[in-house]
């Protein structure tokens, strides 16, 4: 079979898996007595284990962020493969890049899909409520197995980012540089107000069977479907809706139907994006982390004030926002940027203009993507010793 | 039993009810053979039926603008009663003020829930799609019946002030000033995009019976609360609802549940709010209403010309937006003001400073309450022929 990938691809690539048998203590009081995460690595450790890389996932992510898992089959290449791989922003020529699926998840990391030892049966609802937190001490693990002592960088988008920044302050040691990008230092009220209504959808799907669905062979597809396309709104931005869609019709569609058939290409948009999204992701799982998002909030353990938090940390930071990310707009990444200040931490701060909304930090802006690579050009002359 | 209302209110109030036998031709292409419609009325028609202000209704509002329905009773005044009765905005010492529930409506006027003199059921889902142009020639028939042949003022906010400016196009000569409130020249992507959300949350509903709800006995309550929920983010702003809610937790709430009962206050309050609309409102109308929004646009008759079809009218025009809508943006009603002006009309423009989102329109802020007011004593003064 040819090798048809493009030359700065990381190619066929594997997923592994680390299994942990030490219990987890959990936020929640609870604790995982052993547990799976799933993990992808691409590039080369050095021999100073002082190269790698790890990205968190937002939301809908896995582990699975560049490459291919076929070869010959370039239609499903990783979640974030337009920034990482030789000569790529994220220079997998220089690091050894890790990204693994959080616990909780649905990608082969156990969560409310995988078997409960002590059932024999799904986790399903019963499966812990895992925070930011949790996520960080169960990658710091990872790390451990990796024999990985120090990131030389954490790079996360969206609830990665918050990822990102909650590893510099629980493990201040163990973090070089984290790169938080549209992110925010909690979640706003109308943050939550979308996750708890689609959350409302999911739970009140009569397929849901108050979690338990796995054992009713049914999933709850219109709830599922119903949130994630409000996600898929909040990703958007107006503008960049307007500009994509418009009020255009469906093709097909040459006049209103006046009734409610599928009508503006908006619609048709959402609705595709709703249903492809129930046959890859888990109900129990979005639940999950649209608390884990709600949840996040640094600042909490330290009396409210996000720059104690960040004076913990040693990492030099680099923060990035999109012009119009209105899920986690730019003044949100300006409290962070205020507070690492304020903290007396090392943090450059770019404001990208871009029209794609939240989606804009999966996305190969140049700006973006040149501060991405100039920012880890210097972390690379850091760890690796030479210009790169 | 004492009559204990403010001087200011417009006391106790009574809906009408008027009938029409004459065939009413719809956008969709059919007709209504016959159909009521419920209004309410407070001031008096002057000799000359020339002070008459309409009053147009949003998505979930009715003809109960004003007032009360029970002496004794203050609990359940109208939903703008802020603003009109004796000295306030909209005066009725100088005005007489009507306000109907349109067609389609849930609230005595026909609608899905009225009975289909064909079938003797209730329409149901069977009930045509009607469009702001067709609630324009069935308020002009209401105007007939009251023997008002030029409004005075047509008033509106949100998918009320897209009918006070349909009207000024329609009817150039049976309306002197539109004042249209926090509306947009037509929809956006985006904001089909949050209706159709709430339409599939009401479709999907197995409660919904494909709109034959009434004959089952029950209604889609889930669907329809996660409709309102959704409908309430976008009326709310980020900022508004970080004063109100913030990340507090509700009342007994001491930490997380780290489980999906409502935790967070603005949790709480959605899920009130749409729990309280399922007892007030009816599914069918809300599906109708939101297709009526997405089909909006007084361009299309003119080539997408806004300004070609402002040309037509007569009408003088108050344009008043909100800084933190972004339901309808300020940059919407600046959309419309800038057509208005390239279309000669005559129109003044406010912009109110307010963190209460789209709501603010109902809102008794004082520069707002303040441009009516003084846009209407001149109103006044041109119907009445003296001084407010």
């Amino acid at each position: 079979m040819p090798n048809n990938f493009p030359p700065d691809s990381v190619g066929v690539v594997s997923p592994q898996t680390a299994r942990f048998v030490e219990p987890l203590a959990l936020d929640c009081g609870r604790s995982l007595a052993e547990y799976e995460i799933v993990y992808e690595t691409y590039g080369a450790l050095n021999a100073a284990a002082s190269n790698a890389v790890l990205i968190c996932h937002a939301l809908s992510g896995d582990h699975h962020v560049a490459g291919y898992h076929r070869d010959g089959d370039l239609s499903k290449p990783g979640w974030w493969d337009n920034c990482i791989g030789p000569g790529k922003p994220i220079d997998t020529a220089e690091f050894f890049v890790v990204c693994c699926n959080n616990l909780g998840g649905c990608k082969g990391s156990t969560g409310p899909t995988a078997i409960n030892p002590d059932t024999r049966k799904p986790y399903g609802p019963d499966f812990p409520i895992v925070t930011v937190k949790d996520w960080v001490r169960s990658q710091a693990r990872l790390a451990d197995h990796l024999g990985i002592r120090r990131w030389a960088a954490i790079i996360g988008g969206s609830l990665g980012g918050m990822q990102a920044m909650q590893w510099a302050i629980t493990f201040p040691d163990r973090v070089r540089h984290s790169l938080v990008i549209a992110a925010a230092p909690r979640l706003s009220a109308q943050n939550i107000a979308f996750n708890e209504v689609a959350r409302q959808a999911i739970l009140s799907d009569p397929d849901f069977h108050h979690g338990h669905y796995y054992e009713f062979g049914v999933v709850p597809r219109r709830g599922l479907m119903i949130a994630r396309m409000l996600g898929h709104i909040t990703y958007l931005s107006d503008e960049g809706m307007r500009a994509k869609f418009g009020r255009e019709l469906r093709e097909g569609t040459p006049n209103f139907h006046f009734n409610f058939d599928t009508e503006f290409q908006v619609e048709s948009y959402l609705r595709h994006q709703g249903r492809a999204f129930v046959d890859r992701f888990d109900a129990n799982t979005y639940l999950l982390i649209t608390k884990t998002l709600d949840y996040f909030d640094p600042a909490a353990d330290f009396d409210q004030d996000l720059a104690a938090a960040l004076h913990r940390a040693q990492a030099g930071f680099l923060v990035v926002s999109f012009t119009s990310d209105w899920r986690f707009a730019p003044a949100r990444s300006r409290e962070i940027v205020r507070d690492l200040v304020r903290a007396g931490r090392e943090v450059s701060y770019v404001e990208v203009p871009s029209e794609y909304g939240h989606d804009a930090f999966l996305m190969p802006i140049p700006l973006y993507h040149d501060a991405l690579r100039s920012y880890l050009v210097r972390v690379a002359r850091e760890v690796n010793g030479h210009a790169a």
